[in-house]
């Protein structure tokens, strides 16, 4: 009796590591939910026992916010520091600031007292390369020196990057996006949030694109939000023990990244209108400001990657999301450029005709988006299967040097891709000194200064037109085998560069058409002579929306909002015009965006929410085992020994084994998943005297009658999962699909009258469903 | 052979009615998505078989933008046609315009040439009953005779529309917010969408509005929308017999409902910047203005009220909703007030002590939201149960008769409240002539005139402030008694209202309290003399924004951009802190808004998406039968005789039976439902030969083995549902429940180790629900 009672005991103690999941493995949501409630329950239930455990219990409530408070600072840390270190790199490859090295070259010439607003990047404090070195700032010697130590500097960053990340962090590359989204659908990949990757993402991003390729830095930053949301999690076991509830972290993290990677809409417009106040009440407001604008970011985003979080993680995200935006802009003081990712303001409308080209833009931006995919998934697939990717440091050398020696004769790659936008969007003011900006003045022009009619291009213009023709092509082309390299490379700003270098040369050339020939019946209407009535910087937004849209296919709503964070609220009828046709367009040749179609290279098991399944098969036609196939692999309620079990283990790869009352009558009592029952078996060999090999292994609440001579046998109850989820083999796939997504399932068993048939894993349907659309249904590889 | 052919043939012929629904039931969604997949298929195998056939399909695809369409225009048309109604019969209340009778006051004003500016709404056209009948405009007499004439026009009105009601369209009632949450989650309830709900309810909101009772016409507009919804779905099959593509349609109407009650935001502010131009060009950029503003409030909504629909549905809910905001905007064209519902701009900042006033607000609007929903849902339990809800026609003349006689003498409640609102909002300006903004003008005043700094208050002000104390009090009390009875009424307006005066009389206070005491610590900072620094408008804002949260508890997202539509952008954290206080000291006196209260009330089954179930009971604890009950009624697939099903139906009022191989086996083989089972034997009985009371039933796919004696059998495999769904007993009730919500199931079998256990019905889980939240289970009625 005394035995039992032990015995009891021991296997109602949980032995380490039950209920985890191995590395490359889908997750059950419905476990870990159930699992969370449980223990919810214990610390509820133990919290009326005594005082202390009342705090401990307060101390487990409170931690979901502490946690997301941690991530806010942390991820908003590392944003600003990022965006300082970037700052500072990309201008050190063409010189330094004497007057403190650590200065960017505008914070260099910010601090001079020099500087007049005019030349406001020209001081004697920054200076160039060639000129420290020889004195001599003109002239071809200085300019081929720069143009010498520019490409070494951007070899060197490169090297160092792609280094870092081979030999610390492999899985610090790219942009992370698409794993993190299959990550957050329920799947595991150790390490990849790890520490390690988030030091050598964080330093090897700031070398990356202070390296001058041809990638951006949002795409990461949401990943490095990630990485702290996992280290964070590691501090409460009510995290790290439960993989459900770390995804929940793990979405407020990403909400905190794509605001600290996209900048806040709201918030930044109410502070430019309030630069003129400095007081603590000033502060207080903007954390109210900064309240505003995280909602329809963030919503949208989380409505996008988010499948099964009740609606407290999403006040939870809010938070974390405000703290981080709140960091970074404490971190940030120089220039409010950051708080935004793009800031403009145009002061003319636009016009019905313009329409024509916006459209325009938009079938560019589709073709651009169809191309690009094609492209680089051919060129990724190529890496992965040929000698190529065997010499990631090669690769990445050559790419850096081959952009470095084509980027800087052209003043408009040479600079860094955001300033490039930035100048791209903005509208030409009076007293604007940009090249693009050289138009013929009107000499008795007498309107303020926002509101300038068109005027003649210059030959700035002109030149600035080749250079951008020429720009284009350029990032066209090294874009596509920059992406996937093996180096931090996001996909946002080169996307919205080559919209808006399009868009700019299309709005120039309908501004100068309609300066020309205001005649025209079409420009008639719109266009009177000394009118402004084309705003070239309106059709680089346009394009760059129209761009981002191909490439990524966000539901348009997403690209919109995005575009209301440049703040040009009264154009979004152009920007989804744009948006609209472009994502038509791409459709048109094929469904997938740039991260489902990475998601699909990898061949991980992500089941999109948004996918339609419409095939008319039945669940019979997809489980396992097939028609000729050997019988399903199960274990019996009380018949099976302990070395039966191992062999069961040994020869078969699958991740769980119904257990059913006889192999006879095949009624199915659970389910048991293969790493708890090895787990549970080694446990019990170890430390439970009178297990051995012919030991019977039972699931039932008692213990089989069996003859004497037998060995004590082990019970596994603890493991077996009573609930395992079952539909009729007459099911349709659809409904199976809609429960597998839905419900977040990672295997469905299949019964008819009563009986076990076979079983459905998710891989089973993502494979079934490739198959249906005629893609390979062996490119879905984990499980 | 023959034989058997024929009848096969006649087995796979649908009969008619088999898959619809009993009234007051609940739909299954698994069902109907199979189902119009099934049809789905259908179609396009057909379709390349002829051109014909082509044509027919590809009608069927564009069915539902032509829906679509159809609904925006006819919901857009019968808000139009109701808002000019409404403003002309409120009028006529007072008094009529000599040259033209169907003008309203402000119509008849507006085109006659006598009125100036200052006098909007005063000009000889327009004479009250008492100059009419008399000739005497003033006078205790003209006053008295208006006075009768006020009250005798609101109890004819409101008479009018409760007899209505009453014999036409009893489901006219009501604001059928709650109704059509239930019927959107999945739920019949015929007649609630018919044709004449539509046309009765048309009529007597005009009536009920008009009459001058505490309602709004907000919630009654998208019950409308939804009767118009409805009545399109009949013109195709495809909508028309499918339960879940209905709901699709409605849930499109609603949005499209949604969008002529609230208007439209942004298309509102553009059209207020633009008003001068009138060309074609001007209309089309409308629609696609109009465009940009649904997004917002619409996906809010449709987030808030949709479950189970594709993307697509969303699109299409766009269009209607555009296309019910252009046509209500064509129809309507007096007065740009009625695009966006309340339209405000005001001139200065709000400062951040201002917030306590604020907040305080928003624990007012808390209050009130628990009183109200406490005091109503005790009254109409008490109309429920009493003899009370015998007098219906009685009591609305009653409710009418009281609220006229009280509401006459005070200005504030005479006119229409949604004008009362507008004039809260308003900011005074210095031209302003109403009693509110009597204020002590400054005699050296030369500042413009949106920036008045703060002034003394005149004495109408005083007299506007006891005469809004009156007014609160009284539509505080009225409205419980009127929000519930025989007549259309919406709720959104008159919560607005109390809010807004509520606010009002804070706000001039607060004014007043910063003018005469500037130099106190608190307005030290921010006041000083001369500065316009309270807005009195805002107040009035925040405090319908916060009572509408306590009355709706709609998410606090949704109460912001609410009042996004009001054109206050920058006063977004006043509204938001105000909302979250209002919804926090709600919830603390209980969790459910009026909606949920009013569906619990009358026993819907309504399992909201966002209640959170933690409790540890399985579904052995649900299922039914209970430990004492009699067995689980059964058929077998092969051994049950015609009568057997027939007594089993008439013994038992069950919705459906499960199938079993046989008793002893207990292995299930699918689910019948009672409705289809009794429509198969009826038809039976009618149609094929043969069958009688001893014919054995058979759910087999070959016919059981009988002696050569026995009757003909009869087939049913045809209704039986091959793919219940099925839950161990040991699955927790948290899984279940999930399971029901997500998946919108209807029932649910339970089985234990392959044997057929028992039952659990949405009925069930929702009663159980009750039980665990401690509240009456037996108050869920309908299954």
């Amino acid at each position: 009796m005394n035995g039992a009672g032990t015995l009891m005991d021991f296997l109602d103690e949980p032995f380490p590591d039950v209920g985890t999941y191995e590395d490359f493995h889908t997750i059950d949501w419905l476990r870990e939910k159930s699992r969370d409630t449980d223990r919810h329950r214990k610390i509820t239930s133990k919290s009326k026992e005594s005082i202390w455990e009342l705090i401990k219990s307060l101390l487990d409530a409170w931690s979901g916010w502490v946690v997301m408070l941690l991530i806010g600072l942390l991820s908003g840390t590392l944003a600003g520091v990022i965006d300082l270190a970037v700052d500072w790199m990309t201008d050190l490859k063409e010189g330094v600031c004497l007057s403190a090295f650590w200065y960017s070259h505008e914070q260099c010439c910010w601090t001079s007292n020099q500087t007049t607003f005019a030349d406001r990047d020209k001081c004697p404090q920054w200076q160039k390369w060639a000129e420290l070195m020889t004195g001599h700032a003109e002239g071809a010697g200085a300019y081929l020196l720069n143009y010498f130590l520019y490409i070494l500097w951007a070899l060197l960053f490169s090297f160092l990057a792609v280094s870092l990340v081979r030999v610390f962090a492999p899985y610090a590359c790219g942009s992370g996006i698409p794993e993190i989204k299959t990550i957050l659908s329920g799947f595991i990949i150790r390490g990849y949030l790890g520490k390690w990757t988030l030091l050598i993402k964080t330093v090897t991003l700031v070398l990356a694109v202070s390296s001058g390729l041809s990638l951006g830095k949002e795409g990461p930053l949401v990943h490095v939000a990630c990485c702290c949301g996992n280290l964070f999690c590691s501090l409460f076991s009510k995290y790290s023990k439960n993989e459900g509830k770390r995804r929940e972290v793990l979405s407020a993290a990403a909400a905190a990244g794509v605001s600290v990677a996209f900048g806040a809409p709201i918030g930044g417009v109410l502070f430019s209108l309030e630069e003129v106040s400095h007081s603590l009440f000033y502060q207080i407001r903007l954390i109210f400001a900064s309240f505003l604008d995280l909602p329809v970011v963030t919503v949208c985003y989380l409505l996008q990657v988010s499948y099964y979080f009740p609606l407290k993680t999403l006040w939870r995200s809010f938070f974390a999301a405000l703290v981080a935006a709140f960091t970074l802009r404490s971190i940030n003081p120089f220039g409010n450029s950051r708080l935004v990712l793009f800031y403009v303001e145009y002061h003319t409308p636009w016009y019905m005709a313009e329409l024509v080209p916006f459209i325009l833009l938009g079938v560019f931006g589709g073709l651009w988006g169809t191309l690009f995919i094609r492209a680089n998934i051919a060129w990724c697939r190529r890496r992965k299967t040929t000698q190529l990717g065997k010499y990631p440091v090669l690769e990445v050398i050559i790419v850096t040097g081959i952009t470095a020696l084509l980027a800087y004769p052209n003043p408009y790659t040479r600079r860094s891709t955001s300033e490039l936008i930035s100048e791209l969007f903005n509208d030409c003011g009076a007293l604007e000194s940009s090249q693009l900006c050289d138009y013929y003045n009107n000499p008795n022009m007498s309107r303020p200064v926002d509101d300038i009619p068109d005027r003649p291009a210059g030959p700035g213009v002109y030149n600035a037109m080749w250079q951008l023709t020429l720009a284009l092509i350029f990032k066209i082309v090294i874009t596509i085998f920059t992406f996937g390299m093996k180096i931090p490379s996001g996909l946002f700003i080169p996307s919205m560069a080559v919209g808006a270098i399009a868009g700019r040369i299309v709005g120039i050339a309908v501004e100068q058409m309609a300066y020309h020939h205001h005649d025209w019946i079409i420009f008639k209407n719109w266009c009177r002579p000394g009118a402004d009535c084309v705003t070239p910087g309106l059709y680089a937004m346009v394009g760059a929306a129209a761009c981002l849209g191909g490439v990524t296919r966000m539901t348009v709503s997403l690209v919109v909002i995005m575009f209301e964070l440049t703040g040009g609220l009264e154009y979004i009828v152009p920007l989804m015009a744009a948006a609209v046709t472009s994502k038509w367009v791409a459709d048109a040749f094929g469904k997938e965006g740039i991260y489902e179609s990475h998601i699909q290279l990898n061949g991980y098991p992500y089941l999109d929410i948004r996918d339609e399944f419409t095939h008319r098969t039945l669940a019979t036609d997809v489980m396992r085992p097939r028609r000729n196939d050997p019988p399903l692999a199960v274990l019996t309620q009380d018949s099976t020994t302990v070395e039966d079990v191992e062999t069961l283990i040994k020869d078969t790869d699958y991740n769980g084994f119904p257990v059913v009352v006889s192999r006879e009558s095949e009624r199915l009592i659970g389910f048991v998943q293969r790493r708890d029952l090895t787990l549970a078996i080694k446990n019990a060999r170890q430390k439970q005297d009178g297990v051995v090999s012919s030991s019977v292994v039972y699931f039932t609440e008692d213990a089989p009658q069996l003859p004497a001579s037998n060995p004590q046998p082990l019970k596994l109850r603890r493991i077996l999962n009573l609930s395992p989820f079952t539909v009729t083999d007459h099911t349709p796939m659809e409904t199976v699909v809609d429960i597998f997504r839905k419900l977040g399932l990672r295997q469905c068993l299949v019964t008819r009258s009563g009986r076990l048939l076979g079983i459905i894993t998710k891989k089973d349907v993502l494979r079934h469903m490739a198959q249906m659309m005629n893609q390979d249904p062996e490119s879905i590889m984990f499980n």
